[in-house]
């Protein structure tokens, strides 16, 4: 089990609003997952990879696709009150869910550095 | 209500690398709430911010002045699989909790940039 929370690293987010977005990301799919799948990823304690992409359009497609795969996901938007725009995507959280379910759709990204 | 993450900055972790254990925290102090602080802080839309401190020294702190006082609160040591030594500590979730609670422990920190 794994939770991969995907950044849109061309908005260059400074790291500590980029560490909010994210922790946000990480506690809405968290929501969104049942409770079987929840308790799992708690037992494995909670394995988490940060990955990126350039652009808002590859976090809106790969939301779909995992909502398409059932797979626990949530856009995060921000609120705009400080760096941003309103309604800016930062970022993606899918999971918890088996590894492979989600290598399935994110294999291919890069970390995050 | 609001949520506060707090970050040992002397470790200067790679962005991925921290927004990841600010996710951990953020998580896992969620878990420490009551049912009712859970909802009304994702009611307000999970507020949450992220301020730095020096050392581990004031996270260990902190996380023992949170649990006098009662709030929901996580300590969050690397797991050690890629640049930290293993049990490093590297961040402190505090609540969700009202905001004059966490502000009485947290108010005199910096937020990192």
């Amino acid at each position: 089990m794994k939770q991969v929370i995907i950044v849109d690293a061309s908005l260059k987010l400074p790291k500590g609003k980029l560490a909010a977005q994210v922790a946000h990301a990480a506690v809405a799919a968290f929501l969104t997952a049942s409770n079987a799948a929840r308790q799992e990823w708690l037992a494995e304690g909670m394995p988490k990879v940060v990955l990126r992409v350039e652009g808002p359009e590859a976090l809106t497609r790969l939301h779909e696709l995992a909502g398409q795969h059932d797979l626990p996901t949530a856009l995060i938007h921000d609120a705009g009150r400080t760096v941003l725009p309103a309604g800016t995507i930062t970022c993606l959280g899918i999971g918890p869910a088996a590894d492979e379910q989600i290598d399935a759709l994110t294999g291919e990204l890069k970390l995050l550095r």
